[in-house]
């Protein structure tokens, strides 16, 4: 959805994004979403949240949610999450090591599934 | 397999296992893969280079490792992970941060992918 | 597969597909399968009988292809069935709706996935 | 969580679901999510705007969710929502045919990704 | 379903397994599904052929079946199909092999996912 | 990256890789990866083992490779290894028998994970 086509509610949103990035720019997934503007805002406002300032470092999220997109194989995610990775100082060697516990747990998740090992009672909470 | 069973080889890296993590314990991942030594020791010594000292740190490691075994849902992996984390310092709240990201993440794979958003040419590498 | 290359078999399919739907459009899916006259005879017999009159409402089938084929990440069934749904009159409310759901489920999937939740005894039919 | 350990943020969501639900049972899933009561909050009030009135029958809407819980395999989800559709009404003949659409749509989905079938532009949008 | 249970539709289904397999045995998924007649009778049917003689090898059909069950972690269906290909005769160190190509598998399709790697043109058929 | 822009490590791998395989030909693969010296070391190190001779047949490997793939959703991978498996050998009727076994398995897979059938006692390894 175009700004011009741009319900008020709609126009909110945008504009708060703009004013949260400190940028114009508006990529196409919350163009997308605007065609549900009650969606748009619910999803927005969680996004916001959610990758705000918090417990956790910023570019460990965006490599977290990296993480995710890739075992879900969401194209758009991962690479728009790359380039904000990248936009938040991520180098080539950390990218490097990103994908490379990524390959890593790709890999033993296959063979711990194959193998239906038996979870062991000391990694469970206590009280459990 | 039990270390009464094991073979020099896989006793080998039994040893090594137990040298590095600094602990006698062996958990099951590594007692089911011994049934084939080579894929035992293949894997041990990856994921030693892999969760080792690099440019991470390696509770972000960790978190990594949670967050693309929840996108599989290898339980035994998330189980373990998540014991891990904690052994390393992850607190409650920076466990609650880290779900918020994974489910955040999750949502908005799903929205992505039903929507067939289009890539912006703006999150693409220079020169692609 | 063109329909000049069509073998009798794969003809009597495409035909059916054209009478059961009313049109002369047969999308590339069905052409792609013909190369195993077998595989499409199967797959187009079962399912007409699924996606046909029964206990669920023709547009909740395609709703449900939609959320399976999001959650698989499969591009193709997502835009083929999201098409068919506009077509069985799904309106841009109830694709936002649909969508919000999806976007629910993926995300507390992922949570009580995450989280190991175990399953509430309530839950299991009777005489488990 | 049990209530006698509830703070009073998560009281209140636990209350509420008690109301929204008229039944003092609260699942497993929010008694875990308790332990961060942010995304408790946050998670509980989506879900009761998503899974409350709108466009689609709250029976599609839980059939939905079936769909989406099994193909990301989630075992908590798929047996708490099953319930939910069948204190709805669900059928078993509703359920088979459920069950039907949904192993329909994964064979399709794994025949459509395999042979890497490309989308006709009869099923794009106009517009696009 | 127990066979007391069972009406003649199923118990015929069941029979054809019985004789199909040359035992009297009937596993859980049968009985599980046979609470859709048409469901399981469909299913039993495809199956047969499917896993019948062909173009491969019995034990290769189910070294693939495994494969996939692995990649969407369904626990029942690899224990079973485990179980099924030990009984036609895969060695250990077979299974060895298969885990290896599966974790294999696993690691490369997240580096090549989460590269967004381009498809090189010589690996399309000809007259794409 | 392009031969020029290797440095001598990357050199050496795709140096190994031409000679393994007998052509000058580097997939776009090995070339994205090669940004990570040391993980494209430790990939190829590890394929050429695995994909190399062994307990199974060089083809079904790359079936087993497609069975994952396509499970996973991995566009690259399917297309890359079908090629490989149509290089090795694999006939259109065996491609086609490859698919109805990924297809079966995938629905199989949804209706055991739909019912949460619980594991047959019988098919569980003695000693378990």
């Amino acid at each position: 959805m175009s700004d011009a086509d741009a319900s008020p509610e709609v126009r909110a949103v945008f504009d708060d994004i703009r004013a949260t990035r400190g940028t114009d720019f508006i990529n196409n997934f919350w163009r997308a979403l605007a065609n549900d503007p009650a969606l748009l805002a619910a999803t927005w406002a969680r996004l916001k949240l959610v990758m705000g300032p918090g417990e956790l470092d910023p570019l460990v999220k965006e490599m977290l949610y990296i993480a995710v997109s890739v075992t879900n194989g969401c194209d758009y995610c991962i690479t728009s999450h790359t380039a904000a990775a990248r936009a938040k100082g991520m180098t080539a060697a950390q990218h490097g090591e990103l994908l490379s516990v990524i390959a890593m747990a790709s890999q033993t998740n296959a063979l711990a599934t194959a193998l239906q090992v038996p979870v062991d009672p000391e990694f469970l909470p206590e009280g459990t």
